[in-house]
């Protein structure tokens, strides 16, 4: 029976590249269906890429996982289908799909997508969501072939990895963090837990100290955008269960000069834990 | 008999947000079909919600209205959803439904959904569309639940309205009005119909004084864009039979100094019927 | 039996003019899918629509083409339907259609889209995508209606033609081009084959002149983006088998002054053919 596919890629909206891949898979099994996750990821920026997938799998049903960020096309790099527990991941090798496959308890198998009768012949050697994983996705959905007809079994420890930063344990009522994410309403996700605040004695209703760009803000911890007046920030555990920094009714991004990547402290306001005014990048 | 579900937000394109809730229902109901209206709705402008999806609804099949453009999701604004002659409406109380409910011939039962048998579980409270809406939006479209299933009945006058600006009658020849919505082409809507005009002594093939920004413009009532010569400005009844100014094979938005809220006036141009040159906002 | 309905369009993301289509094409006839091409074209950009759909058909499953790029709506141009052997093209009449219907071996049969029975009735002349191209698609994909229901035929010579540039055959060794397409990750498309630069005694590997903007650049012909290191230029042959300008990991259009529709000239760089520094647009 037909799975769906779900497609994540930085193709964006101005050209034709999703709808080709569509048309493609259409194509070769016309009976499955394509859900977008997005096409909106930053041009080559494949840690985005893992990150929205990772963010995205668990709410997407089973099935095909397509996704296309792909810097290196045109170069050495593997394409590569990895089988988990959820179903297929298809994609470039190049730590893409390592986090969201981890994430659902990794892959039994792994191969390099190398059969030409699973691709489309072309004339370029750049355009592998078209040609490569396209293609690959619709036999897999479609129940056309099996994994193992694509391509021979790589060794998974052979797979390139992604380096999600993670954040020191708290220590002396602070924690080393860094910025995951900012997204479209300019909320602001750091990637430290709820259990990390906890640790440092703090909870919901205690102010927090965020120390970001060598300036330090005291910001109350609140269940949700709710517990702030508009226009106010709010330290809060968004929607993927993160510490994330928001502002009711306006937008972190445009009130903290953050940027994805940076790093962070957050600590308790009280003076028996100062931290330090200004921000060392580890 | 599943329902296709009709699907407007402010979510945009850039994160996962859209595929996220298209893949939450594609768990529930693998076999309900989701259409996308539109998810370029400004962000937190319920106002322009509002009205887009009261344009669309009628040329979308009936079924299941999925709309969320929800500044204050995370406060204590209600999630409902209204019964109506063409499905379901679901989306945040904040008036983003009102206007659409009211124009398919007002809604016989409307709910607040809050039975958590139908809601994700969810660490944070800041993504509705996900937790709440989209699993309203897939058991009603299947046919999962009844909407009394959802949560209480809500009393229809506690709903939030949402306020339209009306045009005044016409006096003395001219019409004070606003600007209802600009499009991606540059055509400029007002909230004044072509009987506001006729009731005014004008028909098509006259000119009409428009004043706006403190500026009077002189401009053709045309049957349509071909009654000018390119780049000029015309005045017709735009595909929502609203009285609009284009410019042909141009920009009305680009050429003229108003915004969407702007008051203007119509007025006819000759000397009996002198308009303000100011404009004073009402 | 159905088949899909391939959409092309310069609606955009930011107004419910897509899912309005869709939703008049899914009220008329629920079973047809439809694919999204791409929304993305430049508005009333009638060449680069053109363009896209001439790239996109042949990967796209046979049924019908739906493409809206029309400046000239409510205007005199016709709308129109042409039956080839992949299927439908329903569009405007203004050489949006002429190249892809070209491409896959020319229309045996073409209707003006007259008849009111398959038009929405409409009190505006401005939005012809909903009112008579998408009811059109939907019927011809539905098989509700056949192509000669929709309207008269036409004179397949009164068509609208679109002229794509031609390359002039290279000579001495260099060949006058011109910028077809750059995409959205600035790789730059010229209407120039790897015969072409064949022809020119040039082979892969080789080094090649291009003069662009008044200046020359010597770049390798590579086969991929691999050919040359990271932050490089390399001319290739792309997706489509045109020859293109890329850089490696980074954006072709950032680091040179090239637009669509510019001039270039690609020669040999060897000094019996030298080529005038400055280009003159043919």
């Amino acid at each position: 029976m037909a799975t769906p596919i779900s497609f994540l890629s930085d193709f964006g909206h101005d050209d034709e590249f999703v709808g080709v891949v569509h048309g493609v898979i259409a194509r070769i099994a016309p009976e499955v269906r394509v859900i977008d996750i997005t096409h909106g990821i930053s041009r080559g920026d494949v840690h985005g890429g893992a990150l929205a997938l990772t963010r995205a799998v668990q709410f997407m049903p089973d099935g095909v996982f397509l996704a296309v960020v792909d810097p290196g096309v045109g170069t050495e790099r593997k394409a590569i289908a990895a089988r988990t527990s959820v179903g297929y991941f298809v994609g470039p090798d190049n730590g893409l799909l390592a986090p969201a496959v981890a994430m659902v308890g990794g892959a039994d198998l792994i191969v390099s997508l190398e059969d030409p009768r699973f691709r489309l012949p072309s004339e370029g050697a750049t355009f592998h969501g078209r040609d490569i994983f396209g293609p690959a996705a619709a036999v897999l959905a479609s129940g056309q072939a099996d994994i193992t007809d694509l391509g021979p079994a790589m060794d998974p420890d052979a797979i390139s990895p992604l380096l999600i930063p993670l954040a020191e344990p708290p220590q002396n009522g602070q924690v080393k963090a860094s910025v995951l994410w900012i997204d479209t309403f300019g909320n602001i996700q750091f990637n430290i837990s709820p259990e990390d605040l906890g640790q440092m004695g703090l909870s919901v209703g205690d102010d927090v100290l965020l120390s970001a760009s060598m300036t330090e803000y005291r910001i109350t911890w609140g269940v949700s955008y709710g517990s702030v007046e508009e226009g106010e920030p709010v330290i809060h555990v968004d929607s993927h269960g993160q510490i994330a920094l928001a502002v009711r009714a306006g937008s972190a991004a445009e009130d903290f000069p953050i940027s994805v990547g940076d790093p962070v402290t957050l600590s308790r306001p009280d003076g028996g834990n100062r931290i330090d005014l200004k921000v060392v990048p580890d």
